[in-house]
């Protein structure tokens, strides 16, 4: 890890991978099923995308991980030669709470395509993102709900650790990074035993979990501000399932290098749109004769060539073509603001663009959405949000 | 028109639109609501399209043509810099049997999309598409269904022709080319009698309709070979809503020089893929883990990146993806098919070329539809088909 900033935790670093450098603090969009929604990779490449993360739970079940290995690995089955990241499946299998019956060696579960049973364990999970053959792999974890109390969480703690044990050992690829999972739930003397005990296995990189599942902002970063110091500085700290943009500064704030998350492409399908002054529903009626672009200067393919009114015909008429635009906008976005988090970090100037975006961006975030109440505000709890990216 | 073949009607031309030159015979895809479905511009540019046909029926409707002309027109609306035909919406609204009442002056509807009831008039139909702004623009005329009486066709082919009058005298703008419509059904007489008739109002082109809306393959290339030597050789001639690979052929034949059709976009929705051996549809199990790509050879950024296997994965997972590089590769195929056509014309092998493609593909064509009785395989007559694209 390269830089720091001299008034927070953040830092840039670079990771290298077998498709390919990344540099972080990285955004990765999501690709459940092998591909980022409405997303071609050659956009992806244009964009500056350089890790996108792909869906164990969802690919294990269809096509099958089989498949995806004779027909090359993901990277050739899915047309992307930059890295990828798979997760382990569990946090899918968990969202299920009616479908999936957990014991100390593994979880039972039914697939929501076709109620067929499966077992998935760390022997079976790790098998199945080697034969994916992603760069970056997670070790198999037990993720509680929020809200849940504290012995519940101690016996999935406890589930967690011996599970990583046998991820690390089931292991056999020795070029992929298996990155190992902290928990604990909202509960800081947990996080703090999970911090230091799973560093002390001696992981290539470390994953903070069961974060950002419904719990206050405010307490997701007190169990950052109690993890991240614990985390060996030389290896990648991931940020599991967050985030927003607001997100990414306060979790870059705090010393996080990888992001991943649904929100700026699902929202999109909503024709929710991200601006540095923060989101709007292009399905808005003020909107519908507005020949601006939805924020003026920005550089991507769709505020340089279609209007606010365009757009919003688009997602009226229920065109495929609005939900591109959008989604492409919205990575776009947090490309670039990972890009200015990047430079900002390096230059000495991150805490002055942390204080600016946000003051700028909160606000009205909080007014757009309580302007239009179909926008995705949250993350859901249901397994319909979960399965879905 | 520049070259002909010596064994056919089939011809080469430019046409000159305001928007840039289009090589004819051209293949116009349908962007029906001010989009070619999934497509952004420039992949359209990438692929060759010199025309796109957009829907005066829909965009009346949604957003509403005064919206589109405040935006600068359909062009700059969509974000296409290339030549556009309009239709005169007639077509739609014939389509809609019960929600319908034409009159000498015109025809009063409700729409599709709320019910709300309009008024469609030669000068309304004109008005609109002046609105719009497209290059090459269609007089209103009256569809009657197939089959359907003579009587019934007597009527709608005077009112046709009087709406073709009155077309020429509203229209005002001097930048866009009005085609005239010949209809006539499938009675030999009236459509001799439309051709003389319409063609002695001196339009810059002529547009033939009334055809592929069910009747047998053998009629409709009947009505041409009546109609298209009865037609001036200096004018452009559109085959209105036609038509498939093989369509293509039979009408080059028989000199028509402009095409549209939605089926190209429409089966890729349904995972349908274009092929020089028939269509093929990707959902069948035997591309479950087939490497190849659709066709061998094939220059498409489908064909170049992706597996069939892959491309199964994404329409069986219903990802937008997939759509949209199955709809990319059959416009391409089109478009290639058409740049191959216009070659053999203007070297002399357009006899032989035929025989040859028609040979490998319309039996595996037939074979298809049995195999995959998904697969959408004429031109419905009902509304809800119609009113898609």
């Amino acid at each position: 890890m390269a830089k720091r900033c001299e008034h927070s935790w953040a830092r840039t670093g670079v990771l290298g991978t077998p498709h390919g450098e990344i540099r972080t603090p990285v955004f990765a969009p999501v690709g459940t099923q092998a591909t980022v929604k409405t997303m071609a990779p050659r956009e992806m490449k244009e964009l500056g995308v350089s890790l996108i993360v792909a869906n164990t739970y969802h690919l294990y079940l269809r096509p099958g991980a089989e498949i995806v290995a004779r027909l090359g690995g993901l990277h050739e089955f899915m047309g992307w030669d930059g890295p990828i990241l798979t997760d382990s499946g569990g946090f899918q299998v968990f969202s299920m709470e009616h479908l999936r019956d957990v014991d100390d060696d593994g979880v039972t579960f039914r697939s929501h395509i076709d109620g067929s049973e499966h077992r998935l364990t760390p022997e079976k999970s790790v098998a199945v993102q080697e034969h994916l053959g992603a760069d970056l792999i997670v070790a198999l974890d037990v993720c509680p709900p929020y809200p849940s109390d504290y012995d519940h969480n101690l016996i999935a703690l406890d589930r967690t650790h011996r599970w990583a044990e046998r991820c690390l050992k089931a292991h056999t690829r020795n070029d992929q990074m298996m990155l190992g999972v902290v928990q604990g739930g909202t509960y800081p003397d947990l996080r703090e035993a999970a911090a230091r005990y799973v560093t002390s296995l001696d992981f290539p990189g470390y994953a903070i979990g069961g974060l950002s599942v419904g719990e206050p902002k405010e307490l997701m970063h007190n169990m950052l501000d109690i993890t991240i110091p614990l985390l060996p500085e030389d290896k990648p700290r991931h940020l599991l399932g967050v985030g927003s943009p607001e997100d990414l500064f306060e979790g870059v704030w705090r010393g996080i290098d990888i992001f991943d998350c649904v929100l700026p492409t699902r929202v999109a399908r909503n024709g929710t749109f991200f601006t540095r002054q923060g989101r709007i529903n292009i399905r808005n009626s003020r909107y519908s004769d507005d020949p601006a672009p939805v924020e003026e200067g920005c550089g991507c393919y769709t505020c340089r060539h279609f209007s606010r009114a365009y757009l919003r015909h688009l997602v009226i008429a229920k065109e495929i073509l609005g939900l591109h635009l959008a989604t492409l906008h919205n990575l776009h976005f947090m490309i670039e603001l990972m890009r200015t988090i990047r430079t900002a970090i390096e230059e000495g100037y991150f805490a002055s663009l942390r204080e600016q975006f946000l003051g700028a961006y909160q606000t009205t975030e909080y007014e757009a959405a309580k302007r239009d109440r179909r926008a995705w505000v949250g993350k859901p709890r249901t397994s319909e949000g979960v399965l879905n990216d």
